[in-house]
């Protein structure tokens, strides 16, 4: 398999070019071929982009009748048959059965966009600047969602300083040893505390990239219970999180929050092709027209997968699946928790969004040569990269998620 | 056409849609057909997003091919077939024929990931952290790219003070009252002026949103020969004036320069699906493995549909058409404004980026109006929104282009 | 007395003038009197400037002669003999008996001079930007200054975003609720905290403004031994604790610590007299000559002054009625707590540095008239202004302390 | 004479100390000695501080009666008699003659102190945050002084982003290359230029540090015609180029401008002992009681002395003297710069504020020793330190001026 062309034109920036030196062609479902024709199980969908598998049929057909129709393809924030048709579906099948009511603003296709855009739209309708972010957070790589996260090495990467950003523990933090509810209310009520009352605060249920820390829903109702005293606008990021990643749609649906915007990207598309949304509570949505762009918002192609995803979650059979295949992974997991105590501190996430917390980087990497090795395609994170991150499409067969874990277990073993 | 859709469930945010109030379906090439089945030329092509007209044939056809072959969709940065290819097709197509050697780096897909990556390695490769940047620029809605634009409206946005961005006059600005390039030449040199050595100057050589305000290739030369002197990286932020809206691929090519840092995105795909790059001088791609990221950056169905469009400008007859077209629209242009003194008050732009500054924003509404019930869209560009965009697809058929020019002439005469 | 000059001429922003609605004339010791010959005793006395006294006959003899003799008066940074003579000083009676070995700067005459100087230098040395503060700190007007300091009132002013401050809780803050060393720490030594090791840290040990909160020796201790550990600069802000106020010369005495850079102002110049000195770890003396200025660095009235209050503590008299006055202070202190329950709170502070923590503000403000009325000045701190400042000479006689703490005692009970 | 301890135990940053290799005692006038007895001549006068000449026996009778009588030396914002009188003699030797009715802030003692009221205020007065200041700006050392000033090396220190500030060009920038008036006119006016509105234009109108750059009455008025009209708060510095230094009081008067606020320090007491003011139009004057601060705010040996040198305005002998001196110095300095065509490039400044324009840094540098040896005190300014700047007491007598110009003259002959 000829890579040359990788290493002698392509950025020193990429990365899984090289934790998996091989050539990718076709894939479905949970399995990916390379050109050599190994097949690999693949426990790492795009970071969450692909929690309906590669090339899910019932999408995937959509998206071939459209192309060959002749239809308009990009349209700015033009009407669109495609788009009324999608907004439609993601109403009836997604907010109405759940009680929600937002409005839907498409920003450019990417995570980081809809961050951006959450955070503007806070800070004009609050009119201050600040906002509150989290420990071990990651909230995208363009330079107003690099303020937010937390990463070291992602934060320096901007060049410039982080501005207007209050930084506080996320739940948990340290082991459980900060009461990070009460710190800040504490703090947005002391007027010598030196924290200014911010915009937003802004936060994912489950930090992926920050190694799979997990907020109860205690701490996300009280959080809310903040908000909602202090005037401050509650961002949940639900990029990573969402679209089904935890069994249920929204990942805070289990804490029974109703935060003021969320954002939604990656599987949104159900088909990895790049869509993302703003959901604004209306009296929030003070935009005036036309005052946050970007050219690829009327992505018609996406519209498309992404309302056939959305049909989806109406049928039970469909959501029953989901929930068994949940079940399944956890106890998969508690196994080999049970089973290596020496390489695994312990298991950490909800629903499909698991990790494994090893007991240090240099286990994480043989982990992951050994299950590549063996067919199988895992990622780290976490700041010192010692959670093994286990993120199955949620649709995986029984028989595809065997194998995977299979692997994984011969992959620690070693 | 049922439109309550939108003003129910769609963010205030919306444009397009108000100031083409109907519901689109189908397009071809230049033209766009509405639900009720009437057509419009698109003299706006998803703001320079569809060079190539819409569904290209050429184009489409490899798109569809891909689909249907069961191929992967989205990779991150791991290795694809349908990347290599792509990376090799443009190497020999576009960069080698120019004379030109950069590394290809991918970011997110949209425009704004593209600058954002390239400011924030102009940074990390300098040690700097500020930029400089001109008055009326546009580079995008993320923190990182608003900072360097210069519309009040769009900056406001971001709720946020803009930091380390050097704001400096653009070729020309004032009605050329100032002579920009010793301007800049002379700050740098003074160690008393307080404007400190910038990482990068980012510049268009077009500014479209600003105006269609047009760099000379004295001026381009110029600031390349400051960036040498003083050790500042130099990028071409060519996301709306490339990849062929000036009738070559780069729009920088008539100034025979060559940038330290290229942007490329909107028509890049020749689709309409996202794609974008950053082409990095070789010394200058200092990023470490994964240090930038982005999930859409393996977005394969647009890396075949961007080879086939760079495909496209190996073919002779297809160059010599863009060429004859430009050549065309000028001299329509050129008519436009003899006949209309009154309205018109110059013709702005370069090849087929081109723009008529009116005498108010109110003549630029009308005629705007009166161009869409007469089956014409065109947009507005400039501070006080007083200058029509002409941004035909570069492969418009001559009859296309005809009828385009006919409602506009006669839009402008009402 | 006629007051109109100060109603009609003076700006808005005069505080005193108010509160305290007479014109004062001459001054002795703890007794200040008006233009209509009444008496005051001081217990404010400058905000800490006149540990001293007002016109300490030790310290005024000097600065008279000095006048009379034809001597230079300001200097900038040139060598003078006046100033020649405070360094030895300084160094022979108070750095060397302590075991210190520090260099000492002149910055302008100003507490905010000394700790802009300081943090500045703290930035040059690390090559870091972001400096670690507490909740209700106060460190000055400066910008610098200012960005540092946690009063939502005092932050507002600047009107600029405080940038490149890490905001971290006062030992005991919150009622005690977190441990606040042990969160430092942590968040230092976690990546993805995304709070950067940060220049300097720079605190208080008894927070004045921020309402007479006291540091624990334990706790100095423990973030010395923190930015031992990170290599951060370690600033102690004596400014209005320093100067014998504490009993001791510096108020970190106690806590056996050693800061890197000290920086006191205030009382130094035992007259009133503007003066301020920056004391650094001579290996962080990085500065370069002429680096850092300010006109009147070189205040030679102020070095003679300051140089007979510096003798005193030479004189083991001296010392011991400091001594003592502190123990009995502090006894008259814990008998008003005891006796006005339902209006005090608690006793703060240590040493000559205390206050009385009132059940509310409007408490504190009835006694702060009555008082006046019956011949005492006293005011108010605290993000609430709900403290008593009690902060009388340290020098000052019995009977002044008894008559000052009667009129106290009786402006309580009202 | 000894000097080890300065360089013992004072910090690295000291300069003069370097550059005048002696201990200074006492002095008069505009001599100085030291303590060897060698008379000096002072061109440098504590860098404008001492414009009515070291020890002057009017000023000097006043500070010693002061001291003697017990009188209150620091006060706070207190009313006190001594600062009743000042405001008194200062409105009415100084503003009424001049037709200005100004509000008198007294922050703390020093120039950057009033210049960093000065921005808060503007910031507060129109709840904007930038603020446009000159290339070759020098406003002081504190954080916010910094941001506005425009010295590279001076910027560095703060070592932190420079924020909010908006760098232009001074009048006769670039050898009069740039119309900054109609430049600062134009962007204002551009919704694109990527420039907001600033809260304030500061300026010196002399620029002193940055190389005795002299401002047309014309661009000044042109100025604060721009200010009026934009909603721009006017704020003139006129620390080191007012109190008398160019011949008037106030250094704008020759311009008949009459700023929103004005900046005084260094010589406004007269004597050298620390003091500044803030003067403010009525109606900007919005701050609320005890919204900026400061230890020394109340300096009342200052006031006296202060009020002594006001007085001294009213004397038309005085005045008529200064007139005098302020002529013959030009033409001295003409005389040098027709002599010595080679060394000198040419005269710059006002009044009795006047630098040489050297060839070079290293003639300045010989010709300041030169100068010392013989007793002479100059100094030098300008990015390039290739400015000798002139500075005698305005009070010098004709013998004192004749023999510095002749040492001068001696020094550059060499």
């Amino acid at each position: 398999m000829n890579t040359d062309v990788f290493s002698l034109y392509e950025s020193n920036v990429r990365r899984y070019g090289r934790s998996f030196p091989t050539v990718f062609t076709r894939a479905l479902g949970a399995t990916i071929w390379d050109e050599a024709g190994k097949s690999y199980i693949d426990f790492l969908v795009g970071s969450g982009a692909l929690n309906y598998g590669h090339n899910n049929p019932n999408i995937l057909a959509k998206a071939i009748d459209y192309l060959t129709g002749g239809n308009i393809l990009l349209s700015l924030d033009m009407h669109t048959a495609a788009k009324r048709e999608f907004i439609e579906v993601f109403v009836d099948t997604i907010l109405k059965p759940r009680g929600l009511s937002y409005k839907m603003q498409f920003p450019g296709p990417t995570g980081t966009s809809a961050n951006e855009a959450a955070l503007s739209l806070a800070r004009k309708y609050t009119g201050r600047s600040s906002v509150m972010a989290f420990t071990n957070a990651f909230h995208g790589m363009s330079l107003g969602s690099l303020a937010v996260s937390g990463s070291a090495s992602t934060r320096e990467l901007g060049g410039v300083a982080r501005h207007d950003v209050i930084r506080v523990p996320y739940d948990g933090y340290a082991n459980g040893a900060f009461d990070s509810a009460s710190y800040i209310d504490y703090v947005l009520g002391d007027l010598g505390s030196g924290i200014e009352r911010p915009a937003a605060i802004i936060l994912e249920t489950i930090q992926a990239e920050g190694g799979m820390n997990t907020a109860s829903a205690r701490w996300l109702r009280e959080i809310q219970r903040i908000c909602r005293n202090h005037g401050i606008v509650f961002i949940v990021d639900d990029i990573q999180a969402g679209t089904g990643r935890t069994g249920d749609f929204f990942s805070f649906e289990f804490a029974k929050i109703e935060p003021d915007i969320v954002c939604l990207s990656k599987s949104l598309s159900g088909s990895g092709i790049p869509l993302s949304v703003v959901l604004i509570r209306p009296d929030i949505d003070v935009w005036k027209p036309g005052e946050h762009s970007g050219t690829f918002r009327g992505n018609n192609l996406a519209f498309v997968t992404a309302g056939a995803m959305c049909k989806m979650w109406s049928d039970i059979k469909f959501t029953a699946g989901v929930e068994r295949t949940a079940v399944k992974l956890q106890r998969c997991l508690d196994d080999l928790v049970a089973k290596f105590p020496n390489c695994i501190e312990e298991k950490r996430g909800r629903g499909l969004m698991v990790g494994l917390k090893c007991r240090s980087q240099a286990i994480v990497n043989r982990v992951h040569d050994a299950a590549f090795a063996n067919g199988l395609l895992i990622e780290s994170s976490g700041p010192n990269r010692d959670v093994i991150k286990v993120l199955p499409p949620i649709t995986i067969t029984d028989d595809e998620l065997d194998r995977g874990i299979t692997i994984l277990k011969q992959a620690i073993q070693e």
